[in-house]
């Protein structure tokens, strides 16, 4: 069979760097999402490009699927081997290959964590902002267009991953920019493989923008009477061009949530937790401008965590959201998705969803980066109760259609994998085909992901 | 011919909206680069997206050129027709359709110029803040990926562009995008159009991000005794994250240009002019870090333009560089041309950059956006001179391969056009092929703009 004949090729490639044990192939087949064990075939440890390219070769010879495989946090099964085929793990390519201070960027091989890059760039002065809370590999992060609380103010992996190498297809490695920090000279391919979701290549090495660690970080919490009044700041905030560097929605649900799992006892009502950067005067006049509009909304007063360990604290709670969401209903598994509006919709929008959610009997929570219109529901199911979990993809699939109306996207930020594909025709009609249109011209064998964001029917 | 039996059934669609005089068209073939006058065959001036997905359907079905024209201001020669076909006058096609103030995004046809823009934004407190410096057609803005002096605050159109619509090559209208503020939802083709240069399609409409207009608006000029000093000062800055809305580099012959042109008397050495925006505080805060670095790097005093009229002088000098440029040396013809690298690099350029006209004995100005590393060359020929013109064409080729040198890019913002064409492969290495391989895929015919951008052979 030609997967034996790869696989024997990639063994004497990479020798005890192929690994097909059992327990090895079940954890990359594992997920976060709902979707049974999908386990490849064999999972290869590279340790550069050179033999990234081989290893597509070998596979692109053979027709063999190809799988770019980082900490595997995705929410909607991106990692996942549904045709079977050879996962690339990336994580001996894990080098910090350059950090350039004075240009504010960093060059880092794809295995790399945020929190990893973070930890090497502490004696700069500098970090990496993009944050979508799990401690996720770059690579995975750039493959499928991360952002989380902070892209806000700094961005999502689009604005901040300013070039890439990747192997194609066929085994061709290309370098996709340079360390300009701007350039009109042909078409972006950096930002056509940030987000591809390794449909269309491997991502092996990418040139990051680094920012400034801001001289002064102040965070606090506020309630909300309703979840108009804390929708209605958001928005205000944003159209007053306060620079927010965090601005997160958590509904009450979410707010018992955090209670029985961290401990905490804020009120059960809505909340925002916000976070400001900058100067110390520039901090003072945000928390200032924004604790007015608070006021005039009707939120309560703010609750600041004032060093830093105390908002660690706080957003090691955000972060641990997908956790804390079980707390809300012990045993019950959790369903995560995501959307992402113009604000002028935001609670329109979310008034709907929490309406149409107590109407099918759903226990759910709303969190959300909202200054970016964009949130999240987890749905907190019995799996024994078809009924239940058929409401719960009622439910979903309503929410996808309900941000379409709305002007918006069906993913904000956990992308498409196979979870979503069947809402990708009705978000972007004939330019689907174009889409297609790419992924037949890269990857005319439709061994990179292959069954994965692009429908190719 | 083909042609004429095009021509023949885009008359029978656009009426009197056809045009095949002789001075219209060589108005389309005219240039501000240094290309000879290369009239299309016909222009037309469509009304609207079906309008023009008719012409373009027409065209295709005679292996027709379409040229997309805004106003005609690229300095590479991207709207020339070397040939022939039919150049899509956007003219008509000028609305703002809709102003989101809530959202802080605008939908425009591409015939709308950024000041129409700015105009019909000033009731809502928002403003577009990309500025090239022409009144641009902000589809041609779009096609071009044009950034100019706000670019280091406000970012470039690739980061301004939220969707397109887009004609394609067979007529198809796709959209590329939502109105939400981010989306993990497939390939990103707003960012493969913003750039491509009219050659993968025709942009018919655009959403774009909007800014808040600044509270206080403050801008100054300082001079320094050399080259170095003043370009360190905008490292200085940048690393320390003062959030400059514009920081041009002017060289002493520039000044000596624009003391010509416009009767100011600066003091003949090389100059950085100054913009920031913000909260009164806030600009306060920024002019004085940046005033101590100044300090430190022996720059003089500030001059301020404390008033909007002062202001409004000031940038416009700035941006009749182009025109000012010939002041320098009465009866000369200006070539323009403009590279981008990292700033921990630009010192060494512009010095070696200098040092090499001065050895090929050329005049010319130094010009830059160096915020984001960006600088302009203006050679001031004598076009009876060939052994002049050839010194141009060294300095300019040697200019583009000290970019490459320094991992930078041959243009920061001018783009490719036919001009640089040469430069691609260079630049791109094996990325071109698959640059070419999208180009293929998406305008098989080859009748978008073709000639133009990627080398096809």
């Amino acid at each position: 069979m030609a997967i034996e004949t790869a696989i024997n090729q990639l063994r004497n490639l990479l020798q005890g760097r192929l690994v097909t044990t059992r327990a090895i192939l079940d954890q990359h087949g594992q997920n976060e999402a709902y979707f049974p064990v999908t386990p490849p075939d064999a999972v290869v440890y590279p340790l550069n490009t050179k033999e990234v390219s081989e290893i597509v070769q070998i596979c692109a010879a053979h027709s063999c699927p190809v799988i770019a495989y980082g900490t595997g946090t995705s929410l909607e099964g991106h990692q996942l081997a549904f045709r079977g085929g050879i996962s690339i793990n990336m994580q001996k390519m894990n080098t910090v290959l350059a950090i350039h201070p004075q240009d504010l960027d960093a060059v880092v091989q794809p295995g790399v964590t945020r929190k990893q890059l973070n930890a090497e760039l502490r004696a700069t002065g500098l970090f990496f902002p993009v944050d979508p809370g799990a401690d996720a590999s770059i690579g995975g992060m750039a493959a499928t267009r991360a952002s989380g609380t902070t892209a806000v103010r700094y961005g999502t992996m689009k604005e901040n991953v300013m070039a890439l190498e990747v192997v194609m297809a066929d085994g061709k490695v290309i370098r996709t920019g340079s360390r300009a920090r701007k350039s009109s000279t042909g078409y972006d391919l950096t930002k056509l493989f940030v987000g591809s979701e390794g449909t269309l290549g491997i991502i092996t090495e990418i040139t990051l923008k680094l920012h400034g660690q801001p001289e002064a970080i102040s965070a606090a919490t506020c309630s909300f009477p309703d979840v108009s009044s804390a929708v209605d700041t958001v928005i205000a905030t944003i159209q007053m061009g306060i620079p927010m560097a965090r601005i997160e929605f958590i509904d009450e649900i979410m707010v018992r949530g955090f209670n029985a799992y961290n401990g905490s006892d804020l009120p059960e009502k809505p909340h925002l937790f916000v976070e400001f950067h900058g100067s110390d005067s520039a901090v003072a006049e945000q928390a200032s401008q924004f604790g007015e509009i608070v006021k005039d909304m009707g939120g309560d007063a703010f609750k600041w965590s004032s060093n830093a360990e105390e908002r660690a604290k706080l957003w090691d709670m955000r972060h641990n959201a997908y956790y804390a969401q079980k707390s809300v209903r012990p045993g019950s598994v959790v369903q995560n998705t995501d959307i992402c509006v113009p604000i002028s919709h935001l609670a329109e929008v979310i008034l709907e969803t929490k309406a149409e959610g107590d109407r099918l009997g759903l226990t759910f929570t709303v969190v959300g980066h909202v200054g970016d219109g964009n949130f999240h529901c987890g749905i907190c199911i019995d799996p024994s109760d078809k009924a239940e979990l058929e409401n719960a993809k009622i439910f979903t699939q309503n929410l996808a259609m309900r941000a379409l109306k709305f002007n918006g996207t069906v993913s904000g930020e956990h992308g498409i994998g196979v979870g979503k594909m069947k809402y990708m025709a009705a978000e972007h009609g004939d330019a689907l085909s174009v889409m297609a249109d790419i992924k037949r011209t890269l990857d005319p064998q439709n061994i990179m992901n292959p069954g994965k964001l692009i429908p190719m029917n």
